[in-house]
């Protein structure tokens, strides 16, 4: 069977990332070019991973005729007009997440690649993470009963720097977006309404810029069940990633990974690891099992894992959430938007 | 030095868990006599536990002596009269919680307490679990830093008759409302706003009574912190109390206390004790060092480590919470009473 | 039905303990007399738990007409004298253990014992921990298959006075007797030939008494199974208290009970408890469970769990291990005593 | 700089694994060419790593210019002579232990190699385990203090077939060799006697190739410490692979590794996973990290952190560990092979 042939845009952290992921783990598939404006980023991972081609403007990677599928992975602000040229273009997707801040952007972009039939899939990666992967199996298996209750921490280990979050959408857009997704994927089900809680406690600057550095966001789901997120940007001990499922048959709830099983035990007390320093740690096996998943997806033309209504709906969540804080109040989804 | 001679209001099982606390663990404290509405029942107590007296009418306990100090084991709606009528004797008060359902009451309590000078102790034992404690200790040594949120997960095995909740004055009010004051306790400083979010999730005849089995309710703080509390009638795997504090410079979590420590490794899996199964095992400890902790404090005359406020304080978080959920907006507690 | 009496020989630590388990915790039994050379020591016991007699001579406890079973806490070498003397009079047998360092001493209060038809229970109380019995449990519910190796560790927080070991028969007769006790509990089976390695690498003082205090102890059991027993003196995290059982079908194993469940996670480390001190902690509620094990043995005319013949294997096993040290080779326990 | 050119003898499971370490993780390392008698295997390999050169006869990976080292991973009789091959055409050496079953064939090797001035290091991986190595690290680093005792649990989830044995040298050399070389590796010491103690528990057809299933080896280490090593060829929950340091200032233990962090809990039981199943899952990374200590070592022109004695003692101590099984008695190393 061919080769799935790869283009990939952008060749920052993630482009590499996600490069390395395919030269090492996906026999299946094959990078055929690699773009990023500065020029020597793309030179230095093509040459790093023997990628035939590089070049500086991401349209020759759109035009490659050896790209099948395109991953999308330059700043926020361009993944929505990239998507929609590939879609065009007839190529599969693999889109970084957000696919962009603004809800009418994604809308557009979901029915461009509605209309051309190609796929997309959004970089959604925990939920391939092996610990919320469990969890999500053992509930969707039955053996917790109905769910009542999912229960997210999500802590980053240093926050950004403040002049970030001015043009990152800020904490639910650029960090909780990702457990806004990790909520609909182990409840199963959308959520309906939010509250969210926010204050300033790690860093003034941030608050300075408008945004909020720690949060608890009240969910409410179709389905019934209730959630709640809990989020800090900075947790000295390290990333603190961890799901609880509660139901009325049982629970199911994840630690973090550490680097080592070892303890220490001494007159003083009895020590062991701190988790995994951040994500690049926490989740590295996670980003590989995710574009297994699209390779697979694009060889058997079958629907991929994590979709553009997946990409949508989280923005949506993340709204809501910012509207709630603002007005202080519970606030509908669909008070945001309408599906 | 004299024993403190202890008078005891009511023989059921909260009395007698108490009275054993005494006669087995506290030699500085002695029955003098226990009442019970159900004579036979104050009589199986005192032969068991070798009390010299026992009687019908709470009154006789008050009159009595020999008594220094009297605990309040008897039905919820009967803790703020005898105290008040206690407190005019003289008896200084160890009275299980709620003191009160309703704040007006609870408020006129305290006045007397005050103005008798006598001490009033609320039966907050979980303040004096080992692993909430710990927690705590662990938070006032300045270890974990400025906090930034208290995590406080509780669940019950079984849910209560539906026919209890009709009187209980709901999940906030008898249950729930240790938990208010864990928040309290945990974060150092007062509830300012709540925001409740519920449902009938375990059992539907609860519903139908008007109240609910599932609950999340976030909190803010006077300090800045915020807090989150989760909890359900119904966990099949027992118990569920655990705590988590996470501030600046670090985080303490207790995990629930379990009967062993054995794990059983098969071809099908690893396995290990559920938590214990109820208060009676789980906070067993906690009810001796509460009353260790009252004794203590009347034969020093120093202050109670749980005063009158904090048998009214939660109850005020309680009533916030539940017109919170009924209006489906966040409540200050200042809606409810100003202090 | 009538209460058992009690008469306590020895009103030190351990005779202190089991009156306290039988005043508290058994209201099966009630003590009659206590008794101690030094008289004041049974005095303040007697004045503490509401003894109604207390004397300097035992032989007024074996004499007492209120006593049914007497509990022997006096020194080791007296423990056999005093049995067979109970035994002569009717009186039931609860000995601390070891019952004598010599074996011919053991048979002979066999013979007595087994001629005069009184129950005798050796205090091996470990058989009752919470963890070290479920382990046991586990693997006579066939769960854990046909048991292939038994696994102990014991260690001491801190090492005895090296004057101790010189009068105790050493570390195998004075301390690992418990784990000689455990191994047979465990695997079920009998230990056929000892291997024993050792060294003194805690206090060079014991190594003067002729002593070790580090040991690993090689165990093959009569049904086949392989035994291991470690042993220091001295851990400095406290009293490390390990049973594994290994099967055909798994393995069971207990960890070291904790004060506390709370975990510390900070930017330098995660830390957790320390293991219990020592036995007194640790091994608290056995005492309980052993004595009311005793109780009902006596009261319900049924065999006690833990026979006389209980007490004098473990003693061959110390006396195989301490020859194995000496001669540096495999001894089998029938080289020292033939049943 | 230079790539160091590799040369790999045997394409089967472990030579692949180390080529695909090689392609994917050490970008300082090419592989220039692969050799197995079964040429399509060879063949399968070279075509997947993109491997230039593809050989029947390892004599032509000897002769490859461009060939700086080579990994030795043919079968166990053939190590010694390709080792003494390679070092004569001054080939850097890798080779799969042990590096021969005789003691004096590995000998005779060692010379050649020391003559020939080049490196050889043994594939002793699991040195490179993160846990174990955690443990030493802590170990070497004084905070156990003075070492006291080292434990190894070392379980394989399946026994091999009988016939296997028979060829391997048994339990001892093909199994437990790994334990012996992690025994020295954890005490920083050499092994002077050692007692074992077999069962054939698991399976008799392996008793009747003289073999044993199940093993307790007790060790002396030169230094004073005491060493233990527990073996079964069958665990049914997995791969068992513990390894404890005990020393005078605190212990270091590390549990196995599961494939989540994920516990549930029902009505049941609490359940969590099962140890990764064998080394492929749980060693995988240390074959990474040994292969880039290797090249590391090469390219600095530094020693191996693994060298030809560390393939020798551990033979030395499975070779006393024999005799000791057959003898029943404490075998000294020396008996066997004096450095």
């Amino acid at each position: 069977m061919k080769k799935i042939g790869i283009g990939i845009i952008g060749a920052g952290r993630i482009g590499k990332l996600h490069a390395k992921s395919i030269t090492y783990h996906i026999p299946e598939a094959e990078i055929a070019i690699i773009s990023d404006p500065v020029i020597d980023v793309a030179k230095a991972v093509a040459g790093e991973l023997s990628i035939p081609q590089y070049v500086a403007d991401y349209k020759e990677v759109l035009k490659c005729p050896n790209v099948d599928a395109v991953l999308i992975c330059s700043p926020t602000d361009t993944h929505a007009d990239i998507a929609i040229e590939a879609a065009r273009l007839g190529k599969h997707i693999f889109c970084e997440k957000p696919v962009d801040r603004e809800i009418e952007k994604i809308v557009e972009t979901k029915k461009v690649v509605e209309a051309c039939k190609v796929k997309m899939q959004i970089g959604f990666n925990r939920r391939f993470d092996h610990n919320h992967k469990r969890v999500r199996d053992l509930a969707k298996s039955g053996v917790l009963g109905d769910i009542h209750v999912v229960k997210i921490t999500s802590r980053d280990p240093e926050p950004p720097p403040a002049a970030y979050v001015r043009v990152s959408g800020g904490l639910f857009l650029d960090m909780a977006i990702h457990d806004f997704d990790m909520a609909r994927f182990q409840s199963g089900s959308e959520v309906e309404e939010v509250f969210a809680c926010g204050a300033v406690l790690v860093d003034p600057a941030i608050g300075k810029e408008g945004d909020i550095d720690t949060a608890i966001v009240t969910l409410k789901f179709k389905n019934g069940a209730l959630g709640v997120i809990d989020n800090s940007r900075k947790a000295v001990y390290g990333y603190d990633q961890r799901v609880e499922v509660f139901g009325s048959k049982g629970m199911a709830s994840g630690e973090n990974d550490c680097p080592t099983t070892v303890r220490v035990s001494t007159a003083a007390e009895v020590s062991s690891d701190k988790p995994q320093y951040f994500f690049l740690q926490r989740y590295m096996e996670s980003f590989v099992d995710e574009m297994k998943a699209f390779i697979d997806a694009v060889r058997r033309d079958a629907p991929v894992p994590v979709g553009i209504d997946d990409g949508l709906k989280p923005v949506v969540i993340a709204k809501a959430a910012l509207k709630s804080l603002r007005e202080n109040r519970p606030v509908r989804c669909d008070e945001i938007y309408r599906f």
